[in-house]
């Protein structure tokens, strides 16, 4: 039932470039036979790479650009000089429907700044989110914002709860999936006065194609509390960075309390199989790839520094993206959400809380 | 060297109450023989407990109160209806002098405002925060606001700085303390506002008793690259909870995967010394204790659910800082700043930024 799908593919992003894109396209291409792609960048180079991946040259075709944006540029500037980009071609072939999705290991600032401009945000939704695969004990959850805005508004924090909704049902395959908001306790008297007036607007509004938990906290994140995680890009961001680092550290004491004896040496060559087991649960490969949401198509960041497996996952990531329809039914959902919220006569945001444009954007 | 000093004990705070804090003073006792407690609470419960510990009991006394504060009372009402609960006293303790410094492990809200009220504010500085020790791979770094106040000015942001690297001499013996500002990228381009301000503010500030290293992010925390890390208090709270959550949730994973096979439960068994070792630098026990930073005063917070052990750690912080003369040097710290501040002719901070009071609130 998998459908043929078009990959644009910016082929100079990242810290490797094609000698690493391209064999991470072919492993996705391993797992969803129904890939196609376009390359965007060096032809020469991309071309060198595909030679040894026959059966990915024979499902793709190579853009040539020279043009590419560097990982330190400003997003001011890549806005300005960007264009016929490998970065900027690949959102084109998105905007045109040539391709289905973009994937880029490129500048961050840089691939939300051109990605609004070309793709532009859905109607409804001021402010387009960057969506991360958060590994749980229990499976993956959906956080967002993770980094693509500084500060949200109570109605922009029930945008990403509608957007992050919106993709778990993409990728989890959940009717209804579970939302929690971020805050710093689970009372009420808590947290900020945009949360708060975000938690009275999703607890009142009803009919969401989503199941409003409440709020949750930090430590419930990696417990798979809620399917969607719903959070300022400020704290967002810190958080998931947090997690990254603290995963780090703790493997460094493993490696460390492992060395500590000859008896704890011989124990973990025993227990290399299970090692092996968690070393699989804690690789960053395995969820690699944020999603920009709230956007008229789909563009996916794969971490610049990851390696071929890695990318494979930013690939699977924006394959699964395109093959659920995401985007038109995020548009429904949108939409219905406003219809509702004007029937319930615009109770919920205080008129100032919702300026520019009443409640039509989130 | 060590001179005596007395702790004010909220005995009746927490989940366990006296049966769990008497004999966790009683293990920091052991640690830090010039310890003398006060403990605030059920006259009758906390003697049954001392009684089992003559050792304690000799360098104790104990002031009764049946009147206590509940794990969920707002601070608002706590601050109405708190006078003459254990917590209470325990802080009026410190406030006359009777002890150096005031330990609780209850209602975190309740406990910041009757502090702020009792103890009051240093001189200079506007808002008081929660300053936690975070392990990491090179030793312990301080990190605050971890959760006292929802959002930060720029200078809230230096004077959190200034008090942090105020602890760092206290807990750490190191002079010149290293700082880091939390954002979410090290470009000078990225961060909100008063991040960027807080960050110019520090640059230009000149013979600060602090190293200030610029911004860092969420997953250099863990690594120690820096003794102090100031961050806005609702992103410091979800980092910390974040980490604490991630620990667990790959505590789960280690566990899991060495039960995955015969050979992998063969090889824990042997390596079972080096899983104690890790175990060891993973228990959140031995770093229990959020301070509050700023107060003429010192009151250390313990977690709620803490056992014996963990209350002990809470203890030693408390006794550490008051032995190091804390609050006069970062008093001093504070005045200091500002006279050079002043002496700089007020550049820095945009004067909207530091309403209520010139340059001389932080």
């Amino acid at each position: 039932m998998a459908s043929q799908k078009t990959i644009a593919l910016d082929a100079m992003g990242g810290d490797h470039g094609p000698e690493v894109l391209v064999p991470g396209a072919a492993l996705s291409l391993e797992r969803q036979p129904a890939l196609n792609f376009i390359f965007f960048g060096q032809k020469s180079r991309i071309e060198t790479v595909l030679a040894q991946h026959p059966a990915l040259a024979a499902r793709s075709r190579i853009v040539h650009t020279d043009h590419l944006i560097a990982m330190d540029e400003k997003p001011s500037q890549a806005l300005r000089h960007g264009k016929g980009s490998s970065m900027w071609l690949s959102l084109e072939a998105v905007k045109s429907g040539q391709a289905d999705a973009a994937v880029s290991a490129g500048n961050t600032g840089a691939l939300m700044a051109i990605a609004k401009l070309v793709l532009r945000p859905i109607a409804g939704i001021e402010r387009p989110a960057i969506a991360a695969l958060w590994p749980t004990i229990k499976s993956e959850s959906i956080v967002l914002d993770v980094g693509a805005n500084i500060g949200a508004t109570a109605a922009q924090l029930t945008g990403y709860a509608l957007m992050g909704a919106a993709m778990a049902r993409a990728v989890f395959h959940i009717e209804r999936p579970s939302v929690g908001l971020m805050n710093v306790g689970t009372e009420e008297m808590k947290g900020n006065e945009e949360v708060k007036a975000a938690h009275a607007l999703l607890k009142s509004a009803e009919a969401l194609p989503l199941d409003y938990k409440g709020f949750i906290e930090g430590d419930q994140i990696g417990q798979g509390a809620v399917d969607v995680v719903v959070v300022e890009g400020f704290a967002g961001n810190i958080a998931l960075k947090t997690a990254e680092g603290t995963a780090r550290q703790i493997g460094a004491y493993l490696k460390a309390a492992m060395a500590s004896s000859l008896m704890s040496k011989l124990g973990a060559l025993f227990a290399q199989g299970g090692f092996r087991v968690l070393k699989e649960k804690m690789d960053p490969r395995r969820v690699n790839g944020g999603t920009f949401l709230g956007l008229n198509g789909i563009a996916v960041k794969s971490h610049g520094g990851t390696d071929a497996f890695g990318f494979a996952s930013a690939v699977d990531l924006a394959y699964e993206m395109a093959d659920s329809g995401l985007i038109a039914r995020l548009t429904a959902d949108i939409d219905g959400f406003h219809h509702r919220l004007s029937a319930a006569s615009g109770g919920g945001i205080p008129p100032e809380r919702s300026a520019g444009g009443a409640l039509g954007k989130v």
